[in-house]
């Protein structure tokens, strides 16, 4: 299968940059995919990038990449912490599925503290920001190394 | 009012009979969609069959059962257990509605034990497998006679 | 092994009829003895009909019914929500069970909300009443075909 | 229908006087069963007297003193904690049934604060040792006056 | 010490007999001070009626009994569930304190379930309406035989 | 900013009038649209009302009320219990939301106690009915002054 | 009945404009009285206005609105999330209560979100300083029209 | 009092190496009591072998232990996780009661991992098989030593 | 401001020495007042001695400190657990309050584990029985200091 | 592998028989070592005999009897109830571990009612005092037999 | 015995006065050994200090403290809340253990609110920084006098 | 600061691949440590690298981070779960602390579900095997660019 990565976000990550910088940093999403862009033509793969309020469209963009991506960064947002079908999703698709929040949800209400996508993830990156797509880009070439 | 069966089917059942088939069976959502038009025909009803991955589509589909459908048989999949949304709309339409799932929920993880749709269903049938969607037609030519 | 039939039903179920018709239907254990013989002789099946109110007796009968019965249909009344030897017994034997509740216990009260039976049940048929009883005698019959 | 009153002891109770007397006292079940007789007499009432190590069994006498006994005096020993099965069972008779307990289980472990009879017993008398047997006749009387 | 028994009432006990007739009765605090004294007489005590919607008052009289009465009945309604003064008040005083409650708080909301006052009282009586205030002089007379 | 109100509502919403009359009244959505109308044009305000059944277009919807609206009246039905993405909507955006519910929430179900929204509202009006909606715009025209 | 509201004031209330005005705003409780009665002029409606720190106390003002007032304003204060007794009196009383804090409770600490006043309240305003009271009478204006 | 020793066993142990041998091992309880007969002999006890599914018979075994055996026992099987009769009974008779369990109970599902039985009994031997119960007359020969 | 140090004794205090001396200690309120004022006087302070009953007057106490204390300590008995309105008006006041008990409330029933008071005292002393009171003028004196 | 017992022993049990001997014993360590010493020798097996107060040493010592010893019986005193480090070396090494507890822990704190070491332990032995020592002995000859 | 006190301190203490001097305060753990040492000479007593970061050699210079201090100060740091061996230690030595804390550990998070250590202590003082040790020598000094 | 990384490995991390390789892969921990060096060579890095089972040495090595690492990588084991004193120390420390756990704790037992480190780390990397310190190593890179 090509090196092609899908790299999914869930809601409210259309107001990256934009809103509580504090928490979240100053880049946009345009920024991130950009930044994502270049790092993985240096390691040999490509990205596609979604952003959709929607849990059934992550479910279903999670569907669309089975057969056709190499491998999945979710940062699912608020879902990731509730969504029993996001779990069903990742587990059941053969693709593998990298984590990645930007901000430390275990340093935030409780109600960030569990993640539904974690216990099926291939693994998980947390609380670097932006550059946590990258790492999982990396991570992504180094499982295919 | 006619004896059509609305039968709903929630998120990730699209992927019925090509995922996880020691839980779920080999079964695809089109081979049950042709046994329950088998059988609700030997039954004197007959079946119209959706799924969608989204929980709001499953709510509207309940109210579009309103008023047309004899019958909901509902399997929610991972909305089951946490949509207090779906659980309004069964409780506010007037048509009966049968719980169906695939797998023993009740043997599986802890957050799959809890269904936000038994307390408003007609009754659940639990754990069969595909022929729970048999069981489902029966019990509402059952209630009808 | 034969296609007989044994159906136990556990605590107060012998005052069924007689007592809180509004939660438990009218019909009385007679009644649903008699309408599962002659559904079990349309589905080519035989029944035998227990009812205890003791939680030992019913270990006993699930212990008899292994090497005798094709399966068992079990209505564990309140012992369902509390009983690990009730449990053990179904997970030691080779017969399949199937779980039935006459009304909707989910729509009750929490202590009524955990089945001990559910998780080692062949399934699961819970709210229709009496009706449920042969709706598990078609679920068996569906399970020999 | 006759005064009546059956007076129904649960598991351990065989023992009274003659263990943990600092807990349950010096009497014995048979001083209790005299004590109430005696009382029963002044308030115009009679008893009939059973204890039985038997959850199962204690179902089966709240059923038999149904259409017989004017009242029940229930101390269900142990199983007041954990029975659901005699939770139902009172509530299905039309006998009021009484609730004794000889020592202050509220004084005691966590797992005897909670009574399943409570709810569904005409009234609750716990702590007052062996003279409980003896107000729960006077509220019989009392009732019935 | 003389058969004075202090009978004390907690908040919202004033509105007897006037309010929510279904949960509470009809008798009016006064009927039931009438009745407590006729049956008080029988006997061969005498009673002392207060009522206050004040916990601290509460703990004032409690106090104020000790030495004075020979027993207490103590209905603190409200506070019974919350209140760790009362259940220190109880236990600091030489009187015996019988609990008293006129609904079956047990077959209410949860919060109603928990009574600080049962673990240090003498006794409990629970759900018998008014009458439970004529049991508890009972067991007083009895204790005191 | 213009004075326009978004009115927006989530999940069963649509239903209202005919069904459960008892709990949310007999006025239906486009009744109180008018009403809101109208009382808004008494504020000095107008409005523009939304309904839709999916959590992910309440998402979507919030995010457009930023910079187009004075203020959001939400009245996110069962998803205020559970919806973490409202919940990062809400605090995202700049423009102050007044949480809505029709019926007291507090009154039902225990998984209706806890609200997702209300931590990051400008303010709450629970149990109001309809009357809620015409009380919030007249809270944001206070808040305007 | 003539339009007379009483409003009630919990502990710590009279400090309101003295202390921690971040959380509770500037204005005296004098100040909102005074605030009050020009809008319950406006609204056809006068005021009576009380502040204590004490428990029994409002519940005793909860009984004395009884029959006088056409409707009570509650801030109970810290005791709304502690205290039955203000629950009982609440719903003993035939006049309508409308709950308000002028804090966002659910934004604070653990212990201030659940309050035992909302569940028998006509209606809830929560969250919007001062301004809460305002919306409190014209809710009693909307409830008599 | 002689070297007797009881040796009682609860529920499904009469299946006993016919199930599920990989957690029960593929003994049989007649070969546990032949095992338990020879080393007893070499320990200079001798023993008695009860097997029951009834908790109400486990009770009455207990009692009739007291004053005829030197020491019990108990693998209540099931009925040690909820039983607080046999609790109850355990302290209530003087005979010295030693816990046995067959399998790993703490590496098996939650609801076994409390023993009512633990904190009553003279000591508690987990997880060595039919060894455990070999253990168990070592323990009480040595005891008795 | 004058170095006057409020000491708040709340329920029950006026029972030390008198009751439950193997829990608090033999000295009397009025011989720990005395103490105080020696130790106090040492330390170039002077103290104020309170006690009620009445968790609003507590509350009343703590305002009246505030402009006219150097300090509080407040030993608020048993609301200590469980008074959010005590919490309040400590941190509303700008007077440290040093919280004090006698018996180390962490050795005793679950219910006296939490205090409220303690999140916002200026510091706490507990289970050093009368001398708690000497070493909070004590921390008073080395806070001036 | 040579027949070597490694013993080792947690936290405090170094002042074995110098303190609170009323729950652990008169016995000291040394008296322990010398006591397995004899009886190993009994069954044809030797002892090595460690005792530290530190977690991490504990977690040494079980990598060190990793194909040194044939059997290690573990006292971990208090780090037993919390010890995640424990649980995983005694699950990494291939040696089979026996658990050992003097006092009967599961009538003690709640604290102490869990094990981290049970679930991974080939057995537990649990309040016999010193003679547990002798029967995990006996048991790891037993299974080596 | 001589009037030594051992003042032992836990993990990160050796940080104090470098790291988050907010929280902690500026002074280092060598200033406040040094007040500690003068005030003890006030006192008429010695002190011995030590600090380590390792739970067992905390409970080793418990144990040594035992026969040789008159009284232990104990600030177990972060073991506080978890370290049932320190519980341990403090129960097993004779010598009075005061428990001292820098920060108002209550008004922290969660996990800082439970104290092993508290329910052993004699006496606990928490939240007055620095001057905590002072006051717990001043408390030995008081409970020596 | 120079570019050195320490690398800090907890509690049973020294038997990497040479235990449950089906958990934590084959790699020793030698492997690991060459890996990072030459990873880090790669990124202008240098490694110290360490492992111990002692929570307390973990403490000690972050200290000694202090101003000598220009960040640290920590793989805290089974401390991970419980350790205050190492959350505490993270958060002491100047030095950024990654952290990094081989398995997916997710989805292993609960009590592996919560991280005391993660709250105060600069980020989390979880459930890459062995990758997941080559990913920090860059994480810190990307940091440092």
């Amino acid at each position: 299968m090509a090196g092609i990565v899908h790299i999914l976000n869930g809601p409210n990550l259309n107001l990256l940059g934009t809103r509580e910088t504090d928490t979240y940093g100053s880049q946009t999403l345009a920024d991130i995919e950009a930044a994502c862009a270049t790092r993985a033509g240096e390691l040999g793969l490509s990205v596609e990038f979604h952003q959709t309020n929607d849990e059934g469209v992550l479910v279903d963009r999670l569907h669309a990449a089975n057969g056709k991506a190499a491998a999945v960064i979710l940062n699912a947002g608020a879902y990731t912490h509730t969504s029993i079908a996001l779990h069903d999703a990742v587990r059941a698709i053969e693709v593998p599925v990298v984590e990645v929040h930007l901000s430390n949800v275990y340093a935030r209400e409780d109600f960030r503290h569990r993640s539904m996508i974690a216990p099926v993830a291939a693994g998980s990156i947390v609380g670097f920001g932006a550059r946590g797509y990258l790492l999982a880009l990396q991570a992504i070439a180094d499982m295919r190394a």
